[in-house]
Formats: C-alpha cells, structure tokens, sequence
C-alpha cells in the first residue's frame, strides 16, 4: 500500500525551532468558542514545515489546509531522512544540505555540552512512512545552560497549486496539481543561566519544489533562509561586536552587501511591536534567497551555520562565571518574557505551528525555563538595564 | 473646539484585563517584515474596549480600524466616567452598572488586602476629553499574592456602520453613519504565591449602543457579558465544590438554566487547543447576553461579581500558609505558563489589545509575575499533578 499523501502547509520558522510535529487529528472549522474534542497525546503525530514568510505560498497556505502522514517515533537516529532516490544522489543539493546540518547538530550540542560540563542533550527522533524525519535534541536545566534546543528535520510534502504561481504560468490551460516540495533545517535556541550570558537562537533552512505533476514544463523552485541573532539581558559591547564581526565576517566572504542587508532584516524581524522595541541585539537574518547562484548560497548557508560556535561559544564562556544578583536576574527574567512574547505572539512559525495543532513540546522548546513579567517596570534611566532596553528600541550599528 | 471622535474597534476581553489603553500612534498597513518607527512610551495612550465575541461587531471590526483619542491620566479617581448628560440620570443601566463596577473594585481590592496583609494596591486613572477613562489597580509581591490586578474602565466609542446589522434592517434606502456605543467593566486576575492557592480570573461588562445618526428608527442594541473561572496548580476537591457552588447558587437566583449553560461556556471558551486542555477548572462565562429583561440581567452582573470575594476569599485564606516543596512551585509555575500561553495565543481581548498597539502594561497585567516551561515535562500517571491536567483536559462537574 502506498503511503497516505502528505498535503502541507508551509510557514516561517526564523525564530521558533522550526520543528512543528503537527496533528494527523484534524478537526472541521467550528463556530467561534466551540472547539474540537481534546485530542491525547498518543494521537500526535510529528511533522516540520520549514519555509519562507516572503515566498506566496507562505501567504496562500492557512493552517487549516494542513493534514500529513504519521510519524514514527524511533529510537536510533538514521544516518539519512531522504528518500532512496534522493538518498543515492550524494551530490545534490538535498542530499549536502542535510549533510551540513546533521554535523552542524553534532558539533553544537558537543560544544554546548563541553562548555556545560553537566547537561546532556535528551534526544528524539521520528521518520515518516514517505521519507523525511527529524531529530530534536533537548539540554534542560545544566551547570551553564537554562535549557538549550538543537533541531533539525527534512520534510517532503505537498503545496496547494494554488501557492505555486509557477506552475500556472508554465500551463495555463492545465488545471495544475499538487506541487510537491522537499524542506530541510537546523533550528536552535540556547538560554544560559547566568544573567551576563547572552540568549542565542539560529536557524538554516533549505526548500526546494518538484515540478507540478500536471505542469511538467514548470520550473523548480528552490531558496535558502535562516539567520542567527542574540538576545543578551545586559550589553558588553566587546561581546556583540564580536558577535556581529562573525556574522559580519561569514557574509563578506561571499558579499559585501549581505551583512548590511540582513542586519536590518534581522532588526526588523524581531520586532515585538506593542512593546515597540526588539527582542533582543540582532544578528543576521534572510529569506527567500535564490538570486545568486545556488552552490553559492549552499557554502553561504553552511559558512553561517558554522559561525556560531566561534559566534557564541566565547561570549558564554567569559561570561558564564560572572557573579551576578537578584536583580540581575530578575531583568534577564523579565528579558525573557520579551522572549515569549515575541515568539507566541510574532514568531511565523510558531503561531503557524500552534495553529495546525502541532507536537507542542517541539514548537514550544524555544521557550525560556522561566520567565517573569512585572506590572509597569521601568528601568532607571541611565543604568545598564536602560541601556540594554534603548538598544532594543534604537538598534545600533554594532561594527 | 469639540473633542475629536473616536472610531473603535471591540473585541471580547474575557481574560485578559479587560483594559486595552490604545495608543494614539497609527500606523499603515506594513509588509511584511516592515514594521513601525516605535512609539516612545510618552506617545502611547489608554482605550479600553470591553465587549462580547459573539455579537457581529466582534467579528466585523478589525484591530486596524481603531483611532482613539487620547487619554489624560489623572492624579485622582474620579466620582464618575460618564458623560454630563449620563451622569445625571442616575437611574440608567449605564449609571448603575457603573457605580456597580466601582464599588466591586473597592470591595475585591479591600478584601485582597486585608488578607495580603503587606502588599498595597498602586492606582492609575485617566479619563478621555469625550468621556470615559479608567482605573487600574495593582498589588504585585504582597505576602499572599504574587501580582493581582483589578481595573476597570468606561468606553464611549463609534463603530462602523457595517458592524451594526440592526441599523442596516431600519433604514435600508439610507447608507447609515457610524454607530456610537458605550461600554463599561471590571475584569481581575488574581496570582496567589502559594502552589495550593488558585488563581481567579473574574470579568463583567455592559454594552450598549445609541441609535445610528443617519438612521434613527434603529434599535438601541445592549447587552452584558463576563464570567469567573479558577485555575488551580492543584486540585482540593472541596474548593472547586465550593467555588463552583458559589456560582450556581449566584446562576440559580435568576434561571435554573444560567450555571450548566455558563459552566459549559467556561469550559469551551478558556480552552488551549494547541494543548487540548484547559488553562483550569472553569467556572461561568456568558455573552452576547440581552434575551433577558435587562434589569434582570443587571441585578444577575451584580449577584455574580458580588460573590467574588465569597468564592475565592475563602479558598485563599484556607490555602496560603499550607507548606510547600519546589516541586509543587515547579508545577504551579509551569501551569502558569499555560496561563501565559492561553492569553497570548488565544483571549480575544488581549490578542486585539496587542493588535491595536495598545498600552501593554495594562493589556498584559493578567500575566503572572512568574511562570516555567520545561520541554516534554509529563506529570506521573495517578500524581496529584496528572489528576489536575486530567481535570483540565477533561471538564468535570463538580457539584
């Protein structure tokens, strides 16, 4: 018997951890304070959609189109999600993409628990009967790490025709079909204890689509999208100028626009609006990138999603020791409902995975341990917490 | 120079604190990925919008239709919101629901003191050039309770045309001009410190709309909504007993039929569907209410907001000294993050508040001071904590 047809919706996925395990329990759209029975938690399946906010099927495809195969949970990790005729191609750029972020994982997480010292990573890992899987690895509550979330997962699914403009420019007199699409990605979100110790989150995402099977003439579509940014509490200037010089650093290696370009990117995506003010420094940020050529942005994606452990890894180490006191900690509590905010009242991928009543553990992993939200604060102006909230309201040119 | 008219948009505001102080900064539709220039702290200003989810206003005006006129904060509540021509009639419904209102907030606010002990409500008032205004009070870190807000406010506000269907019905040869409307309510969220404590969450307001200026014979349209729900961290069989006790015995004085009707609606309405459970233990909810006699239903508000402090108080008292371990804090805190969650994700009247630009400050006063998420985190199968997400994930009748 074949496997059921996977039909995905696709969203963002920037600043979650990209990695929504959604519900093969669907429930019919219900009138205003009605809601569908309460599925269990065996009922869950696993599934992560990994695109773009700019690209039209992320504005065409709702949550409520969503419905895709059951995962299995497994209990070793593959040494491959891609399908056998993908698996056998070792060249393309599937095959390499996911290469990349499956030793990006492995070198994160062993650096993250080498600076730890205590913290293991809890792993889980799922496939689906027509390919596609993912691995989520969990560090929760370690000597230096609040709770730390390392992603990654390759999806094969389907998108409406509709979302597909290509397709129906190819054959206009074809009632074009489902257009089948291959999405992989590294996600990750890193809250240290110490209150000095900046928040970190990156994502690197890959997407590609088949040709229509009713618009065989149409084109493939593939793009690239992902960034890394951090959210400290408090601002050592050293520590985010070095931050920005890395990202800086990896862009200009391929061109010398992309740092100015995806530094606002990153600014504006990050944007709490009704605080008026980011959530955090920034960093980098893109989306939708396929206007250079597609070797390139491979070694751009890979050369970025290296650039965090020299990124980050130093800035935790200096600052992991640092004594710190109530107060400190109450403002990087308080930095970390800002935190929450954003990602369950912005994040793309996050409302959108929410939404398709996806695996809630998965999605909601970005969240901080704790956070802490105080009725009117209003850090005196001048002191350091000031100065960490002005950079929020004014980003700044950190290089 | 007569004060500017303020166009508003409403939404329900069951859970959150009913009082979304909008800012007078507007801003354009934006792209995606674009966002506004912040609004300094100074700029924003305080709308409250208090009204049903049901009624066809609730689903026809959008969070971008909102203009309002800006408040001026006060350094003294006053006696009245109302209007001149309100405030004489000292009979009417508006009139009476709000020294209603006033003085529950006086009575909650004295008996959450008095059993605080140490902590101390901080009071914010403003009033609007056209009417109206508001009082927020705050009691955040007592001995008893971690944050506890109790506000209300007065709305006079225009709303579209289109959203008034019994205008439209009246005049249909006439292209009928925007609906003015009045609103008033007090809404409460109530964090205790102690695990064993519930939190209370309590709302009541009263709409009513003036005839349409273009189309006179047009019906005053009225109506009243609100509830009071628990949300435990764990359950004492003979609270949730007496608390929903107290409800039926409040429902039972006016229809046999109110408390399974709003019990259900509780149960329906406070539902975390990316999660399949409740946020707690229910209570009543009802809107869109007016197939009552309207006196009826004003002496029902005021049964039902009366016996507050009778409900909660005593649980309170019973509970705040009862010795407790950090695990039963740990759990207290990672329900309070669904708490968090359930009011960003899915209260109407917070997700509109944060929509409108509103003044966050007052909009996010529900939330708790604190709250937890840990990844994957399952209460052990019999545990006093799986017997209360089993409670959440499946309502039960408690009395």
């Amino acid at each position: 018997m074949p496997p059921p047809t996977a039909t995905l919706s696709v969203a963002s996925s920037s600043s979650s951890l990209s990695l929504f395990p959604f519900s093969s329990y669907s429930c019919s759209k219900q009138p205003q304070l009605r809601f569908c029975p309460s599925p269990t938690p065996t009922r869950l399946t696993h599934f992560t959609p990994l695109t773009t906010p700019n690209y039209p099927i992320g504005k065409l495809m709702t949550p409520s189109a969503v419905s895709i195969e059951k995962e299995t949970m497994i209990s070793e990790r593959p040494h491959t999600f891609l399908r056998e005729t993908d698996g056998k191609d070792d060249g393309s750029i599937r095959a390499r993409f996911q290469r990349m972020i499956m030793e990006v994982q492995d070198s994160v997480c062993g650096a993250l628990e080498a600076l730890d010292g205590t913290g293991k990573f809890k792993e889980d890992s799922w496939t689906r009967p027509g390919g596609g899987g993912g691995i989520s690895r969990v560090l929760q509550d370690g000597a230096v790490f609040e709770k730390a979330g390392v992603n990654i997962s390759v999806v094969y699914g389907v998108m409406p025709p509709e979302a597909y403009r290509a397709a129906k420019a190819a054959a206009t007199d074809l009632k074009p079909g489902p257009v089948p699409f291959f999405a992989a990605g590294i996600s990750s979100v890193l809250h240290p204890k110490n209150p000095f110790a900046p928040t970190l989150h990156f994502n690197y995402r890959y997407f590609e689509t088949d040709a229509s099977k009713d618009a065989p003439g149409a084109p493939r579509q593939w793009w690239f999208g992902g960034g890394t940014d951090l959210t400290p509490a408090y601002i050592f200037e050293e520590d985010v100028k070095h931050f920005h010089s890395i990202q800086k650093r990896a862009c200009d290696k391929f061109d010398s626009s992309f740092y100015p370009r995806f530094k606002k990117w990153c600014d504006d995506y990050f944007y709490i609006k009704h605080r008026g003010e980011r959530r955090g420094l920034g960093g980098i940020f893109f989306d939708d990138l396929n206007d250079y050529d597609q070797e390139m942005l491979l070694s751009f994606a890979t050369e970025c999603a290296n650039s965090v452990i020299p990124a980050y890894i130093p800035i935790v180490k200096k600052r992991k020791d640092t004594p710190f006191n109530e107060s400190h900690k109450a403002w990087q509590q308080l930095r970390r409902g800002r935190y929450v905010e954003f990602n369950l009242v912005y994040d793309r991928g996050t409302t959108f995975g929410l939404k398709t009543g996806g695996r809630i553990e998965s999605i909601l992993v970005s969240l901080p341990l704790t956070a802490r939200w105080e009725y009117d604060h209003k850090p005196e102006e001048g002191s350091e917490e000031w100065k960490l909230l002005d950079a929020c309201i004014n980003p700044k040119e950190w290089i």
